[in-house]
């Protein structure tokens, strides 16, 4: 089955994917406004960091084709979620557009729009060129939450290096923490690699030690939200545990990190912002409660994992090794121009 | 509010406090056959190895009222569940008190059930006590899964030292993991520590890197379902990732172990069967699908965690510390006798 776009731009309004539904429903929202896509955003109707910039960036579009102020939509749709980096990224390319042009040019920004939707299709193929590379002939490999194609403009970053390694007859078995609270990896993970015909089993996120312990794990892969300067990373809650697991296990710990995700501007994992969802993501599943009546439950959506703790960052530029403030700051990274 | 018991005996059946239905509900089943207890240890209704351990001691006095094969029954009710200790050490007792009395003396057998459960009673209140005394005023401790007083016939274990020390002004706030794929700690812990007015806080098992990271716990307590001779840890599946975690941060360790748990024939962690489970327990929650369709999911319900991850026993006996193998063999152990 092929799988579906996570969003593509109508001529006059962005359709998205509306991944809340999945895997029940491959289900298409149209949106008109630019504050439509501040609230597909918030609500992980789209996710995924690339795939939330260029939804973003699409937004500033409908907000030029529309007459509204500009600053005022940017400021809003940067304000949808807070830990991922690529969404400022991407509205960065958009302001600096505004900017060189001069007056609101919708063409011109659409253009940057497509610019950046096709770049990230070029883009997640290399990084996963790069990370294929990685693994050798039946390997088996542990991934966290979701980072396929509907996470991106392209072909997925860690789940993508996934898939190409079954296509190229590498791989042996995926297992997918199930990634609580949201569940992506039992829901949109497991969809995506059925999709492609892809060996897979889930697990709850607990579970990852006993089976690296068992010898089922050769490699772990797992996406990002933001990789800090000196290569701290913030992505989904559950990733530092697996990385400890991992590391304790002597198990390399892959995070693949398009560029668009590696922020120079922030020097480390402290000074990430990690935004807390509501507590009845974790108190209710699919609305029914699962917990105590009046049960407190913290939920941050995000969790730092240590530069140390990541044996190598898997790029489209190609997989870089410690010591990473040194590497990372050389990178011909397009938010630092 | 007063905790309700797992289980009493009304003088012609069992009956059992249905842990399936909580927190929803306070229901009791009230069971006539030693098949019927076997099947409420296998569906969970009765679940934590202490409340296993004295419910299958009832279900042989009620084979034993009925007149059944007690060989048979005995042999059913080990067969109920395959991981935790204290089942074969109740059905071990029983065994030996129908061995020593010759005949089926039904009053007899009833005597040695109702002595196992006092027992748990009394030493559940000593362990808690030892336990007590490792905790320092204002602490925050995170546990595992559930281990309180409908766990056990009497105060509980891990959960009970948790509730003990809020009880003595200790307790700054639990924080308690919410154990998929059952989600004990978000159902039944949650719950008791409310009816006790314990402050606590949920979070989801990958959470546990990022609270520690933030200083937010001081020490972890879990129970467990068998310790091996060597000091290797059965327990909830997710406790060897949360041992290491709290082993990145150097924060304590602690398993809460009755001596009923801790099984010398037992020489390490591999030589302990781990129970497999239904995948449905992973890909449904409260009988709605949340992974995508036809997904695979492997369901461990245990994981092991090694010796060398537990700073130490809190048992009746007290608090013990390495070496395991020398300070267990040497312990006086009622399933050793």
């Amino acid at each position: 089955m092929t799988l579906p776009p996570s969003c593509c731009w109508t001529g006059d309004c962005l359709e998205l994917l509306d991944q809340r539904q999945l895997p029940d429903a491959v289900a298409f929202m149209r949106l008109h406004g630019w504050q439509d896509v501040a609230e597909a955003i918030t609500s992980m109707a789209v996710r995924g960091a690339p795939a939330i910039g260029i939804a973003a960036a699409w937004g500033v579009v409908l907000a030029a084709r529309s007459g509204e102020d500009l600053p005022s939509a940017i400021q809003g749709l940067r304000a949808s979620r807070p830990t991922a980096v690529n969404l400022c990224w991407a509205l960065n390319r958009m302001q600096a557009a505004l900017a060189s042009s001069g007056s609101v040019d919708v063409d011109a920004l659409a253009g940057v729009a497509t610019a950046l939707h096709n770049e990230d299709r070029l883009l997640t193929q290399r990084l996963v060129d790069h990370g294929v590379s990685l693994l050798a002939q039946g390997c088996q490999v542990l991934h966290h939450c979701h980072t396929g194609a509907i996470a991106t403009g392209g072909v997925g970053t860690a789940l993508g290096v996934i898939a190409a390694a079954h296509t190229r007859g590498l791989l042996r078995h995926a297992w997918l923490d199930e990634t609580r609270p949201r569940l992506q990896g039992a829901a949109l993970s497991a969809w995506e690699l059925g999709c492609l015909g892809v060996p897979c089993t889930v697990i709850v996120d607990g579970a990852s030690g006993l089976l690296m312990r068992r010898g089922e794990v050769d490699a772990v892969m797992v996406g990002c939200d933001r990789v800090a300067a000196n290569g701290d990373v913030a992505n989904k809650i559950g990733t530092y545990n697996l990385a400890l697991v991992a590391r304790a296990h002597g198990i390399p710990f892959y995070v693949c990190a398009p560029g668009s995700s590696i922020d120079l501007a922030t020097p480390d994992g402290d000074a990430i912002t990690i935004e807390e969802r509501d507590a009845e993501e974790i108190t209710h599943v699919r609305c029914v409660s699962v917990a105590a009546p009046g049960a407190q439950a913290w939920n941050p959506a995000f969790d730092i994992t240590p530069a140390h703790l990541v044996t190598g960052f898997i790029t489209e530029f190609g997989v870089l090794r410690p010591p990473y403030c040194e590497v990372l700051s050389a990178l011909p990274l397009p938010n630092q121009l």
